[in-house]
């Protein structure tokens, strides 16, 4: 079900594509690599392992990444603050990918068995309780209890979002403000608070902190439509996943909404019925369909629209460190959406 | 599987065996009833109704009694720190129901659908971690970082030991070192931290601090071993559950070692099947065996020295206000295992 973001894979060995803006986080990752290697001894030697198994470091790190970079100062400096919050963002992300698994049943992730296969779903549910209990503690070592209220509220909302979206699976009467609203929650609230902390962590006056802020909450956005897009639009072999697995599984998805509008109002019934289940999906025509009908397009302009929004939150601080970064992160998500789009 | 404690349950309208020890409890159980309900505001209107329905009013609250009993002052007094506390130890402890529920696909929890049959395990995963996450919420509200530290590292102990049960469900080579290591794990952490919260939240001094702690884990620990009595010994319209589910799905609890210890070798391997899951369990005749070889004798005594140890924690505070309530905690608890005893 609930397709997290990083369910969106680059396989093993292949550069994905925010590599480039994040090459220059060497450092930083390397401190997080450490740092999270480091805490397998707080937890109890009984489950080390199994932690061990969950915190691997294949994946995107975009969380930690946007902790790093609404953080930024220059690129020797690793604050301990912002690597102890992005391994916070991290565990509380990993832990929602290991309680997704179990739910979706999922047998890969990052091209090795997910957590629920490997150690059976009653662990899995318990071992993702877990990380999340260790992230919280981790927010509970700095000198305020503000990480732990951000971090505590924004775990609250991504499940609250995530429970929507199970809830309101296979409904055909799902309204793009529903839609709204449960991406906000699922995905652009853990992007939000990853600006937020980078930014407070880092000393930034409270209007830095609150456009950093507003920067992740649309950039969350503009991520979970390039992904519903590239349910359709990825390349298999590229993405590491099944291709329209949403419309398969009925969650209605922005790319979906604007098919619908487009379609005649007598081939309707039809796609409504595969969203719902009572018939088999055809991705396939779907896909050429929102090809033939502007669907692409209209799609690409919503990413665009929420990537301006989120320039446009630090439109008035152009010299800070940090925004050419943030900034950069948004122009390659707008490349990657894109690259999505089918050649010839 | 995990069989937390409050699978134990009074049917609504029977006072359970606590009932006399908590009823001066009643102006801050009120309080945490009027907290609990003002929660549901901070929960996303989407959720609410279910998180609604797991924040019921019908368990044994024996948690947040601890809280408010090792932070005693007199009858009158109703702390606000402690009654949030209380809500924060109560809102884990039902996150942890909600996950062991769907675990177990159990059906009825207090007389009603449990929340994974009412709303689907996925949704009762998502809920369960959004129940953890507000309470942590809560946590964050203190004006320092230590509830969140003390709750978070609790519950990723709970998680652990349920955890080491699960895996080590159906295995004959348990010890009872890992038994204690479980059951310390499991139960004794949230009474254990129940107790210290209770007492540092009051403004107690660290002397006094430490040995509620120390009571509230020898309590815990001898709560689960009473717990596990009444697996085999309880009656069943009495206890609300099915009797002798801890030898049928393979958990190897006190009395059943105990059994294993005082068999004729000869008769061990055919317990060791049906821990095994190789042949059907027979409870009433291990029960009947339990009887005949001192089982239960053996048990009660083990209860009996771990509520010695919780009163030892005490001995050298006998004038502290929270005191008599604590050890009279104890005394019920032996009370009711004496109670499980057949009579004739």
């Amino acid at each position: 079900m609930i397709m997290a973001p990083s369910t969106v894979i680059s396989p093993p060995g292949k550069p994905n594509a925010f590599a480039g803006v994040f090459s220059l986080l060497a450092p930083q990752m390397a401190a997080l690599d450490t740092f999270l290697g480091g805490q397998l001894e707080a937890f109890e030697p009984e489950i080390r392992a199994m932690v061990n198994y969950c915190i691997d470091t294949s994946g995107k790190r975009i969380r930690p990444a946007l902790v790093f970079l609404s953080g930024w100062k220059d690129p020797k400096h690793v604050s301990p603050d912002l690597v102890r919050a992005a391994a916070i963002v991290e565990l509380v992300h990993l832990a929602t990918l290991v309680h997704d698994d179990i739910m979706d049943s999922a047998d890969l992730r990052r091209s090795r068995r997910t957590a629920v296969r490997e150690f059976g779903p009653t662990a899995a549910v318990l071992l993702g309780d877990a990380l999340f209990a260790h992230a919280l503690h981790l927010a509970a070592h700095f000198p305020t209890t503000e990480v732990c209220a951000a971090v505590s509220e924004s775990t609250r909302r991504v499940c609250a979002g995530e429970i929507v979206q199970t809830l309101r699976r296979g409904a055909t009467d799902l309204t793009p403000a529903e839609y709204q609203r449960i991406i906000d929650l699922k995905t652009a609230e853990l992007f939000r608070v990853s600006c937020f902390l980078g930014a407070r962590l880092s000393g930034a006056d409270d209007g830095y902190v609150g456009a950093s802020n507003r920067f992740g909450r649309h950039l969350g956005i503009a991520y979970q439509i390039y992904d519903d897009l590239a349910d359709f639009f990825g390349r298999e072999e590229k993405i590491g996943k099944t291709l329209g697995t949403d419309l398969a599984s009925g969650k209605l998805t922005l790319p979906l909404f604007a098919l619908m509008d487009r379609l005649p109002v007598y081939e309707r019934a039809s796609l409504s019925e595969e969203i719902a289940g009572v018939r088999p999906a055809r991705p396939a025509l779907r896909v050429k369909q929102m090809l033939e009908l502007g669907v692409f397009d209209a799609v690409e302009v919503a990413v665009q629209d929420e990537v301006s929004a989120a320039r446009a939150a630090l439109a008035e601080w152009p010299g800070r460190a940090p925004t050419p970064h943030l900034l950069s992160v948004g122009d390659v998500l707008l490349s990657q959406v894109a690259s999505l789009r089918p050649v010839g």
